[in-house]
């Protein structure tokens, strides 16, 4: 089958799209965004399991995107001129302005009734007079593991954590914007930005310090809250400044159906690393078939395991790795890090990234192998991507190609509209989501 | 009071303090390791710290050593020429051989009963013929918390730990020895070395590789089991190698009376940081008080704190370091570290060189904290004083004239003779000891 099926067909499966998404179905794009597969099903069999999630599972490896990339842009074109003239021309007139609100401090698991939908907002679609903020139109939102401690009240004097969430205010995420206005000389009307945005429909920015502008318009812009964006960063910063890779070391990487394991299982393979990952899910069983079979079949990963099917995670770490592990990129925490501990090899690295078991505890887990990095002489290394961005453009230089040639496997989650975003990142810590979650606030 | 009192004074309080020694009397250097407190006391008032220690603490700041070193030498030319005679001269006699044995792999906390001094083994003074090792005559014997670790049975197929002790064998650990006969080219009769041997009288030492040779004497000899042996390169390779300091930083560390702790906190004051040390003890109130009286009288550092007073040590690591930690030295483990972990400051290392309070667990304590080395992107990193040796040399370089110059004030604690050795180690873990544990088996 092509990789590029006629027009035609990709508006013809669009609409199918959008009618079953309604119905939270499934479908799922392979090879490049734009050409489906046709078997959609609600109960397929588990030999299929790329069928049977209940989110939209994009699996991207594609080459081009332009040509839709600019019926999108016309068609934001059109919708720009009419709000222009729907507020008169001159004068600015409010517009709706759903928002999606943290309803107070989550403490244990959060569920979606944490947040809740607040359609009755408006905003005037134009900044302030005399503030260097800018107004945009949020069309993609990110779902990522460390907003989940954001959720957190914060502990008087502790400034361990990083700035919670306010309770009555939107959540606050990355995501892909369009500027509709603009009070800041670096930014202007049209542009394409990615960054901190809130859980709404527009949002004033002011924190512009935080925006990076969308150069490359050639890929879908939904990836510049993944393999483009903060994840895609943490990866590449994590792998490569943190974890001091070299050719031919073994790597395990927990979460590695995630937002940042897929990629960072790519950029080791691409080195030519020895890649393992485990991926588990509170979920479905088909889901850990699925991420499994992802993860060797679609990133190329050496192997991937089930943890969740493992009753003693150090006796299979030890079975996939009978001479260690090198470096471990730690997304998960708790009785995995432990299980890993046992199995570092000497002078082995474990960059620490999240640690999304964690999360939803109010008392973490202990870690009891400790005194493994003294005789194995590990390093353990924590990192925060805010404190790579320099590294943005090297990174671009670096994946760019990748992406155009291909060799990244990239895999999206995608829920349909603002309304779904509260399950969306409920669905991060069920694992229910298998690659990056993203949100469709607007496709335009 | 001069700290060169006329050699009949030394000569006098030399036997004088030999027959209190006999009856676990306490003495104390202060200045130089010849001028000695004469407040000797059984049952002194707390207000007198220094001299309410069980064994025998040596608060070493000298400058010369010289006249004394010859006369040891000397008393050993001596004996030497005694023990040949005794062999007859040509043919080679076996002497008795005491030895300090390991009964049986250890679990949970360890008792004296768990060794045992064999008296009735002998020893020729002679290497086999064609074999390269040497035979050598133990004079000082090093008790380490790293050694608690070895007395445990290994579990099958996992490596993590390091090499266990034999049951029915010999305690293995540095020392510092004189060379009877050697069939190694790099060493001679006469030498003295320091390195891995076994507790006992001689021993006829194979794994010649582990062994340094002794060439500056101008100092005490049993400073080659501490400041100048394993200890002293762990506390320079762990500070200036892992933590990364600058001048400036705050620096805690963590059981720092004991051989390590206190040469990290002196390198460290030395290099401009400030300084904080704990220490504790399970033993006596009055040996918590002369710690951190150490620390901060003797040792110079900015403050230091008995953690069995904290019923919070997060409490007290945030009133004792506001601004937070830059440079952690874990000596410790379990609860201090989950305490340190939320106090460290952004970008701090964590130096890991041991965890004693986690030795004796059957199942080592959980740290919670983890989270942290995201929050504050820390580093953690455990390291072995092994693979630092090459920097022996330059060690020496950049200490001995600290030494000499008196700028390092260094404390032992020396427990006479082979048979108070499983004590002294014992009491490593109970904080029994002041400074550098000791067992003298010879004095030349």
């Amino acid at each position: 089958m092509s990789c590029y099926p006629p027009f035609f067909l990709y508006v013809l499966v669009h609409f199918v799209l959008i009618f079953l998404s309604s119905f939270s179905f499934t479908f799922l794009r392979t090879k490049s965004p734009y050409t489906h597969k046709s078997d959609l099903s609600l109960s397929p069999p588990l030999s299929t399991p790329f069928v049977t999630i209940n989110t939209n599972l994009h699996v991207h490896c594609s080459k081009q995107f332009h040509s839709v990339r600019e019926r999108e842009r016309e068609r934001e074109r059109e919708k720009l001129r009419f709000v222009v003239m729907a507020s008169g021309g001159g004068s600015v007139e409010e517009v709706s302005n759903k928002q999606v609100i943290l309803k107070d401090y989550v403490s244990g698991f959060p569920k979606e009734s944490d947040m809740y939908l607040n359609a009755s907002g408006t905003i005037k679609l134009k900044v302030p007079e005399g503030s260097n903020a800018i107004l945009v139109k949020n069309l993609y939102l990110s779902c990522d593991p460390y907003m989940r401690p954001r959720m957190k009240q914060p502990i008087p004097g502790n400034e361990t954590y990083i700035e919670p969430f306010k309770p009555g205010s939107p959540i606050v995420g990355n995501g892909v914007a369009k500027v509709l206005d603009s009070g800041h000389p670096d930014f202007k009307k049209g542009d394409l930005i990615w960054g901190m945005t809130g859980w709404e429909e527009y949002s004033l920015i002011t924190a512009t310090q935080t925006l990076y502008k969308i150069h490359h318009t050639d890929v879908p812009l939904s990836y510049y809250t993944g393999l483009l964006g903060m994840p895609g960063m943490t990866a590449y910063a994590g792998f490569y400044e943190i974890c001091s890779p070299k050719k031919g070391e073994r790597v395990f990487i927990s979460a590695a159906s995630g937002a940042v394991g897929q990629l960072v299982g790519q950029f080791a393979k691409l080195l030519g690393c020895y890649v393992i990952g485990s991926a588990g899910s509170k979920e479905k069983a088909s889901l850990l078939i699925m991420r499994v079979d992802l993860l060797k079949n679609k990133f190329g990963f050496n192997e991937a395991f089930n943890y969740k099917e493992e009753p003693d995670l150090h006796a299979a770490l030890k079975r996939y790795f009978p001479e260690g592990i090198d470096i471990y990129f730690e997304n998960v925490g708790g009785k995995m890090l432990d299980a890993v501990l046992l199995n570092m090899r000497a002078h082995g690295r474990i960059a620490v990234c999240g640690m999304i078991s964690q999360y939803n505890l109010e008392h973490p887990e202990g870690v009891h192998n400790l005194m493994t990095v003294v005789w194995k002489r590990v390093r353990i290394e924590g990192f925060m991507v805010s404190e790579y961005h320099h590294l943005f453009p090297k990174f671009l230089e670096f994946v760019l190609p990748y992406i155009k040639e291909g060799k990244i496997t990239y895999v999206e989650d995608v829920a349909e509209g603002l309304e779904s975003a509260p399950a969306a990142l409920i669905g991060l810590f069920t694992g229910r989501n298998v690659g990056k979650q993203v949100v469709v606030v607007a496709r335009e």
